[in-house]
């Protein structure tokens, strides 16, 4: 059967996340749904980041595999079609052709995310979950400091989830920058893989030393301390956005 | 009474627009509820621009006059709890104590105004109401060529809604600007006042001169024509921002 790679951009704030699940719409289910009314095909749509409810997608990166051929940008326009007709806030960006070796989730070298905050008195409105609003004046630049603490190979069992079902907490996080321009900070970090929740472990972690309740040295105690209780707040999650996904052969792959 | 010049943001998607009308929630209504529900006054808010429905804001300017002076912040934070309470897709961004010689809609030197265009395959996900979505490549720089025909003191008749109040037809468009970056193309407007749907019927007109069914210089025969009928379509309003507002005494203004 032929395998598609496919890109796709979503509005996570309608839905339980990515897998599709009992109990809401999911966006695997908004994708598997355009394809079966497109071919019949009852598919499974496998994703590279499995986002939680309320995470948005710039580039998030699927694979499936159809009974017959399609001319790839066909496919896009058809998929792109049905989920306009169902009202979903899905996108097909663009199809690409790969072999059967291509697996969006086991494939990939490095996942890049972005966490949004905006840093401003007033409440957000045509931010609203979009970002996290923080009130109180934060030092991005301490956030930086913190962040530069948990880049490397370490484990990460205080920024994981209760619910993680990685078999490992050990990652290497690549990159975990704080950058800000205006109201708006941005936390970009990319690795491998991460475990559940652990971006968003991070931001809220990092929000408690821009405010001025952790230093950069107790960030380096809770990630020592590899326990749960050490981690701050995590971040809701309309502030993520699931930016791409590099895998060999492609160009910076 | 003291007056308060308010700067509002809003997301303009759930709003019959900015004035309060019969048929549907208002911008204007949202924030009179929010003050009634703070001081118990019936007030009536004035802005300096009259969006349409769907159209947003990133920087309104508005006016209104309370029975007791107010901590500008204090207002402003209240009035930001009470629109939160109630679900509004508004925030005021800052609060001024003014003179009574401040009217937000008669004092305006200049608008300000963003028109966005999403230029790519794909529909719109995170962008849906935000953008408009134009399939088919755009040329911006002939856009930007036929929007330097507008630029002046003409009679804009051509380019207003058939329901525009303004007594007169003539305006002085002090800028059309269209830039690209990516998929982005952006067109920014500024006057001193605009008429009804005028940049929205400027957007659906240069829109065909980026798909090569006008050319500039049609574009000026459609302007010296006026005639509301050499238009193109108008332009939908979820790509439409009002950005600011400059007032005499302000930083530039």
């Amino acid at each position: 059967m032929p395998r598609f790679r496919m890109t796709v951009e979503y509005d996570g704030t309608p839905y339980v996340g990515w897998q599709r699940q009992d109990n809401g719409a999911s966006v695997q289910g908004a994708l598997e749904a355009a394809v079966l009314a497109l071919t019949g095909e009852t598919v499974s749509i496998r994703g590279a980041g499995r986002t939680d409810s309320g995470v948005h997608a710039i580039g998030q990166v699927t694979h499936v595999d159809l009974a017959r051929e399609w001319v790839p940008y066909k496919l896009r326009n058809a998929l792109n079609a049905h989920l306009s007709l169902a009202g979903e806030r899905v996108a097909v960006l663009d199809v690409h052709t790969v072999d059967q070796s291509f697996d969006a989730r086991f494939s990939a070298l490095r996942r890049h995310y972005l966490y949004r905050f905006i840093n401003r008195p007033a409440r957000l409105a045509l931010e609203a979950d979009r970002a996290w609003w923080v009130p109180k004046p934060l030092d991005h630049e301490a956030m930086h400091a913190a962040a530069q603490r948990l880049v490397g190979h370490h484990d990460f069992t205080t920024f994981r989830s209760a619910h993680c079902q990685a078999t490992s907490p050990v990652r290497t996080l690549d990159r975990l920058d704080i950058t800000r321009s205006g109201d708006l900070i941005e936390l970009r970090a990319t690795a491998q893989s991460f475990l559940h929740n652990q971006i968003r472990s991070f931001a809220g972690t990092l929000k408690l030393v821009g405010d001025g309740k952790m230093t950069p040295d107790n960030v380096q105690s809770a990630l020592e301390a590899r326990d749960r209780a050490a981690c701050g707040p995590v971040a809701p999650p309309g502030g993520l956005f699931f930016l791409r996904v590099d895998y060999p052969g492609d160009e910076g792959g």
